[in-house]
């Protein structure tokens, strides 16, 4: 018990250490300018991310789990906070590109400040503490996906297409024909068990009552997109949902987000800047409406997320993980028996549930060590500037 | 067989008339302006509804299935499809108000004509026809209840508050305390079985899985609404969703539609013009996002719709039907094995599965026939012009 | 001195009957829908005009001038108040489409109830108050205009193109070839010398300095206008003002308001229905952005107003009056000296000066007593509902 | 004649170095991120200052009358462009902000690869040629101020406040009592006699004929401007103009740009960061609105520009220079006889003679060489992040 308590905390505090240090990889490539940049309010800069998180550390372990921390700027509780109305008033999200100040090098400098007081503070913590360490370090993984994201649509957005690495993620081909894998349907356990890290929306493990169906066993390429454009894709309404045909008409959409047409083929905007199309890489930075037309317009359906998740215990089916998140036709809502996080960061997930729609898997922007079967991620269904992308689904 | 065939022909033909005639009779208190204006992109004005209901069975119906059929006047296409847009071209929806021709006296010249060529094609339409005829029924049922909630917010705008009627329908008051009726989940069949008539979006009937659950004896009322007010409800950002929060901000939401604080309580306006607020009626015209914040901060919450019609098909609860429409907290969606209906009636409720919220029963402004448990309503979650209204639920 | 009073009382009590008379004749074609439509902010609807003039007689003359003057209705304040600071709140200006009551029948009776009381007490009225009774004829003639550009304005966003009347005005031709008139320069006078009637902003009377010009000898036709498209006019920035070229572009402005292009030719939109564009009338309908870019693309420029001004107090040039507002390049502004008008009626005009225009003559739909060579009618120069045209002017 | 013309010439490159110079100093104290940032539409980010002026000297000079110039970057010519038609397609305005790359460091290297073009090919260059490099110095000391002033406006809306630089301009105080300088009129001529630079907009010099007047023999001091806020003059709609009024209610407007209510008095926004209102300092960064309507609360009017430079030519006034720009009644618009600047450069000035109002003399922030008598600056009537202060008016 002592030694699994000691690793325990060994284990904790190398995530910790980890997941800090990859925020820093992450940003060494930008300049200054690069980090403090906005390009829309869905977006925020990479500063901001790096602020950000390490204002959640600060706010909800720090401050009020040791005694004599010392917080290192009080104005900047309102520059970082993101939505918490319980942590205070904050900054209004589309002015984060303003904050020219603080500089970079005083967020680090914050930073460094946070990490040798947790370092210091790390094993005399309470359960509790320790536990919003673990949620802390998670936390800082999704906005580390969210500063690559953020970064190529401010890139892309810029008409010299910067180039952020020449060796960034992307997400990988498969040039497999596309099949069906058969699932029977029946009573299935769903959610997370509790046996490791998970957020609350992902509780509670529950049973759910599915239909047969089957799940396409590669995501939807490059190449079929372009058939689904071609074909007129984008200018039949009836492939479309009512809000889908409202977004395409009133945002003059023609093609994936970062597509642009070429002689002679099609490029895309990436984080190695721009490029050709990959006729079989898989098709990303599309909405849940173009999704879902697809789908249509394929004789087929996306997969409710209990679906998914069915599959993904069970089966290693390509591209589950690692390539693009895959939108579900499942809206984001609680599980029977939700409770949200209790304490300061219950606003985490839980006042989200209206509006969006759940996207499973993971990406290849995601940290590896934050992908399993049971994550849910979600976005409103106009969104596409994650590298979101497409599995079918169908009844059977 | 045959004598059922002619009670049903009979039926349907009395089913058609009645319906017809209920249109007229809820126009006849409306001059030829009220009958034309248009107080929002939302609704649309009464003279539109009549039209656009003519226009369903002229182009469904009448159209392809009644060889010698004239076309009434070709321009009304273009000018009262709603959304249809396999059928066409369409108005702008935020348009409707400025069609100040045709007249009135022409609609409903419009209306006898098609009238005057369903009676005489009735018995002779092919099954399928006989079928967009029911449809086109059900079709005038809910606009008929549209034209009630749009003439009172068009009325509501108009600092003269005019009256509808004196003896319009309102959601009638129910003292008794509040209580819960426990249900112990399991598998539970939910959709409709096909036995009468029903929306493609009420099947396939299908099995789902229930946690226990209770819900609320009655409806929440407007003395627990106004406690709900003076506890701070609408200035508590902790019990709101977040795009709920930011829709309170944003409009300045301090209380129920159409309440207006007067010297010593509330008023709200009705069909009957402004009338002080009834504390034991069921608090009425509140939003998904209010509905929502007023469960969470009773300590309860939503019902699931399946949950709501599995207590609908078994047991007799105070105001299930013909009172408010009860928000759930399931989002639209497509039941599982759903198929559009076919043919050019398809976009009738499929293409609106996205950021809607299905609410449960039927309400004041219902035509009596048109409710039935497995009916599924569905609105934004900011939209509260209907008579929506709130039934809690908790998990037991 | 007394017979010139009697003579002056009777032309008074003349000039208000005509004027209220000839506001009824205008609203005679409509119906009670048309007169309640509005389908712009710009615009009101005919039943506002008709009650907003008689707001303004019950408001500046009955309530402070008449003792035992009794209100017809103290709700219609609220409701018919333009944009009088002083004479208390007032409904926002885009919702007066929502007033389908007061009924058409109600306002005529408020404009009988009006009109008897002034007959009863004009001839008593204080000096000051029968000169509002004049402001207030000369207020409605405005309206007078409004009402039927306004109604142009509505029935051209009817796709059936209502007829208000086959024998309604509409700019008349010229086919003269364009000729320039020349003008000295030196000292002039611009402005009302106060014997007769003016509005408070076209005084004092006072001198300009003027270099010497010549102006066009009739308006620009639709077929000078139309080679202005034709030369692609509409798609060369260099020919626009900085704001004109971003409303052109943000609009998608192709040609006058109400032009279509037909097969063989354009159409415009005229109050009796669509007509095609005849090429010897003067182009109508323009912005001040067109008619500054059409003038700019002719080598020529837009009148100033002391330009117009000038000519037309000594010179009978052709379509000056009665035919199309011109536009000049003046921006409203206070004349050296101006004064408002006193009392309640000082934000008439004064109010306005920015941003906006000065057009000068007037239009086919202006009341033949409503013109002068020192009027000044304005408008902002992206506005083009009204009878607006083009005189070109040039240094010489 | 050959000795002038040595002197022209060296003094026209020791005008260009001392202008290239200081827009590097300005950017002096900025970092990578300040430089880049845009807080609003109508302002830019410092780098793209620098860049802009750049591309000013390199498009209008060196790309078509040097020779063998070799383009720096060819697609700086997108990015750099302000509102050129006929230069070509340009980013959009709003999105400058997003221009993280070039870097600061590359713009400063283009501004070294021009510099130096320019130095060789100075003396060499046509008489045309050598004028564009004058309205190219001319032009960036416009925009040396407007970096200064974008800036501030940056800054203000960090919530940290940052200095810019303890030792900044700002506008001097001036304690002496508010007198009258009287004017008796007549014909004067205003307008540059084009003996060394002016802008074209400031031609052909003219006679105007004036009305006697007195101009404020100082700017009106912030003491007096919390006199008229305390006055209810923010409240007060019948002492604004009709836009204006409609602008205090939309942006809830209480204040000049930057004033907050501190306990015991107002602190303003510097480029020293958050100061206290000095009460003798003139009261700056006010809108045209707010100009008129403190003119009105004071029973004065403001000076129209031909008032304005018939004093400044004659009189040494306080503050007429160096201080704030003053806003006067007079529309931007083109002088009798005007005629845009010849070629490339013709839509410098007049394209935006609509919808501005002129404001004379010059600023804190104004290069001392830029200022001029006959100088004419503009702005829109809302826009107030200039250095705008109010000299009265008033007719005598
Ligand atoms: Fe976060
Ligand atoms: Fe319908
Ligand atoms: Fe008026
Ligand atoms: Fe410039």
């Amino acid at each position: 018990m002592a030694s699994r308590t000691v690793s325990a905390h060994a284990a904790l505090r190398q995530f910790l250490r980890e997941t800090r240090r990859h925020s820093l990889d992450l940003a060494a490539p930008l300049s200054d300018a690069d980090s403090s940049a906005q390009s829309m309010p869905d977006a925020s800069p990479a500063k901001w991310h790096l602020a950000h998180t390490t204002w959640f550390f600060e706010t909800f372990v720090l401050t009020p789990h040791v005694p004599d921390y010392r917080v290192f700027d009080p104005a900047y509780g309102f520059l970082f906070n993101s939505y918490y109305e319980a942590a205070g008033p904050r900054l209004r999200r589309d002015r984060r590109g303003l904050l020219t100040r603080p500089a970079l090098s005083e967020v680090l400098a914050w930073r460094a400040h946070v990490d040798a007081a947790l370092e210091r503070a790390l094993d005399d913590l309470p359960d509790a503490a320790r536990a919003l360490v673990l949620l802390g370090c998670h936390h800082e993984q999704q906005h580390q996906e969210l500063l690559l994201t953020d970064i190529l649509h401010l890139f892309s957005e810029n008409p010299l297409a910067p180039v952020y690495a020449e060796d960034a993620p992307f997400p990988a081909a498969n040039a497999d024909a596309h099949d069906w894998l058969a699932h029977p349907g029946g009573i299935v356990s769903i959610g997370h068990d509790e046996d490791g890290f998970a957020f609350d929306c992902e509780t509670p493990r529950h049973p759910v009552l599915l239909q047969p169906f089957a799940l396409g066993s590669r995501l939807v390429t490059n190449a079929e997109w372009a058939t689904f454009i071609d074909d007129g894709g984008y200018r039949t309404p009836t492939l479309w949902l009512s809000d889908g045909w409202a977004w395409v008409e009133r945002d003059d959409i023609t093609a994936p987000l970062y597509w642009r047409r070429e002689d002679g083929g099609w490029s895309t905007m990436t984080l190695s800047g721009r490029q050709p199309v990959d006729a079989a890489a898989p098709a990303t930075h599309v909405s849940y409406f173009e999704a879902d037309a697809f789908a249509r317009w394929a004789g087929a359906r996306l997969p409710r997320e209990a679906e998914w998740e069915a599959i993904a215990e069970n089966t290693a089916l390509s591209q589950m993980f690692g390539t693009c998140w895959q939108w579900t036709q499942s809206a984001y809502a609680a599980y029977p028996g939700f409770r949200p996080e209790a304490g300061a960061v219950s606003e985490y997930n839980g006042k989200f549930m209206c509006g969006q729609f759940v996207l499973r898997g993971s990406s290849c922007a995601t940290p590896a060590s934050h992908a399993r079967p049971t994550y849910r991620n979600f976005f409103y269904p106009h969104q596409r500037w994650q590298f979101t992308g497409v599995r079918l689904a169908k009844d059977i």
